[in-house]
């Protein structure tokens, strides 16, 4: 975890915690849930474990599962990024690819769990991606030395890790190690926003018909909202919207103020942590931490026309002395 | 640390340890010597530093800086991959893409260095970088409880993780941590095997004149070879060379079996020890470690047409079963 200084000072924060999850073994925060999964599949006597997954879920579980020599099929839209799907490949998965959204993605998967005799690994069919999740919360209050911050940011697709989050700070609450949770503001994409308009309307959760660059949360028919509503809503968080534009803007924000390259649904969270400091929703002088749920090596496409060119230069100092001061860097 | 169990018994010896470097923070080794680098800039009073990069040691500077606020200018060679190259544009670097080797990129940086006035990183030349790459020599003794391995693998380019881990076993030596070091043995790719060809010859390190798929070690003129035949002559260890196919194929062993995705340079390392344990270089019971460098999530192309397609179906049930089928899989 790291405490950036930097942020902390732009934003008139306390502190601002990143806890970058992209340094998990496949580089994402689903590899908590994915080991405990592997296990249970093998205490149910399992042959063949599967999950459907917009990337990480999938890359966790072909990782866990090369480890220990069990065979995995992984449902994925055929949209996924290319070095997601090559994750799957090189751990030697049996990769389902399929022609639809990751809706119609986790349907199939579904019903040929159910049809093959698979052990379900999917979120939020799956009780224990929410028991895997939640180490996540443990090790924060751990690091932290049983201090949790204020406000804790999360990016928002199924809810499956608000709900996760959520869980183990109770669970901490309950036991004592803790005094008090923090807040849990959990965050959508403006196309797809289904829990976060729940929170912020009656608390039903209805399908929501947009899309975002953001794989990791694109997801119009959310798999565990509910308790991801009532995680905010008892946690007394909030949720934000934030669009493609902030997202990408975060990518870059977060990666040249931290150093941390998020993927585009981890900066999504950071996208909702300025939002907020802009809407005066978190307060001067609080210690907040942003969920870092995915490395941004996963999907280099999504920071987009933002990046700038390298200069490409001849092996020639005379020629890289002129570009240079093209471009205004001396010494 | 993993201790992977299927490949000791594979392999036939007591213990395989993968120390997997692609877990930190910009997914590279590289992350140990910029840290370093940049608090020895700092001290100089340098505004700008520079370096030249096969991709990670770039990537970890411009991260390191981007979480310091430090301005840094890498040089790449123009055939850097995608990954490596998006990671340097998101942290904000400026970067110069030389239309050549990377000998030559190194060869302007140095230049380039000099005649702006730039804090310069390159390995090599910048004798701290050796400092911060022994760190992982100090991690692995510890993370054994003061017990190293019988042998540790390294990737050889410019030879200075070589010399780096060496450095760091002997300085523990001196002040008594370990009362023995591991053999360092040192692999290279067959086309850029400068070093290995020294410590197998007359100890004269000479220009070679090939390349190798494994951009890590893509190099000709290595940087820091002296040191590196000595670490491995001193420690009683050996050099291995491996093909690019032998490497392609240790990306997949290594992935399938740890669950650790290497860039190639990394799983050049691997490949080394495979190969030497079929040579009997390697004794039964004895326990090796692979340093992996990097993390393949930086370079995709590398598997290349060894992995499976996945199966493209649309969303429907009797199609899945149908493909599947195809491949042999049922329940």
């Amino acid at each position: 975890m790291a405490n950036c200084e930097s942020l902390a000072r732009q934003l008139g924060l306390k502190a601002v915690l990143i806890k970058d999850e992209g340094r998990n073994p496949t580089g994402s925060l689903k590899d908590r849930p994915s080991a405990l999964l592997v296990i249970k599949a093998r205490e149910a006597g399992a042959r063949i474990i599967t999950t459907a997954s917009s990337g990480n879920a999938g890359g966790a579980l072909a990782g866990v599962c090369a480890s220990v020599g069990m065979k995995s099929v992984i449902f994925v839209p055929s949209s996924i990024p290319r070095a997601k799907l090559t994750q799957l490949q090189v751990y030697g998965s049996v990769v389902v690819a399929v022609e639809g959204s990751y809706d119609q993605t986790v349907e199939l998967c579904m019903k040929a769990g159910r049809h093959f005799g698979w052990y379900q690994r999917s979120t939020g069919y799956n009780p224990y991606t929410r028991e895997g999740k939640k180490t996540a919360a443990l090790e924060i209050a751990e690091q932290l030395n049983w201090r949790p911050p204020d406000k804790v940011f999360v990016p928002m697709g199924d809810g499956n890790i608000a709900s996760g989050i959520w869980k183990g700070f109770r669970d901490l609450m309950a036991l004592g190690f803790i005094e008090r949770s923090p807040r849990l503001i959990g965050v959508q994409a403006e196309g797809t926003s289904s829990i976060v308009d729940a929170v912020n309307g009656d608390g039903v959760v209805r399908e929501s018909s947009g899309s975002t660059i953001a794989g990791g949360i694109n997801v119009t028919r959310a798999n565990d909202p509910t308790m991801a509503v009532r995680a905010i809503r008892e946690s007394s968080g909030f949720g934000v919207k934030v669009s493609d534009e902030e997202i990408r803007t975060a990518i870059l924000g977060l990666a040249r103020s931290s150093g941390v390259f998020a993927e585009p649904a981890a900066a999504a969270a950071f996208a909702g942590l300025v939002k907020s400091c802009e809407a005066g929703l978190v307060k001067d002088g609080e210690t907040v931490l942003v969920l870092i749920t995915g490395t941004g090596l996963k999907d280099i496409e999504a920071p987009g026309k933002r990046l700038s060119e390298p200069l490409r230069v001849a092996p020639d100092l005379n020629e890289l002395e002129r570009r240079l001061g093209d471009e205004g860097i001396r010494r």
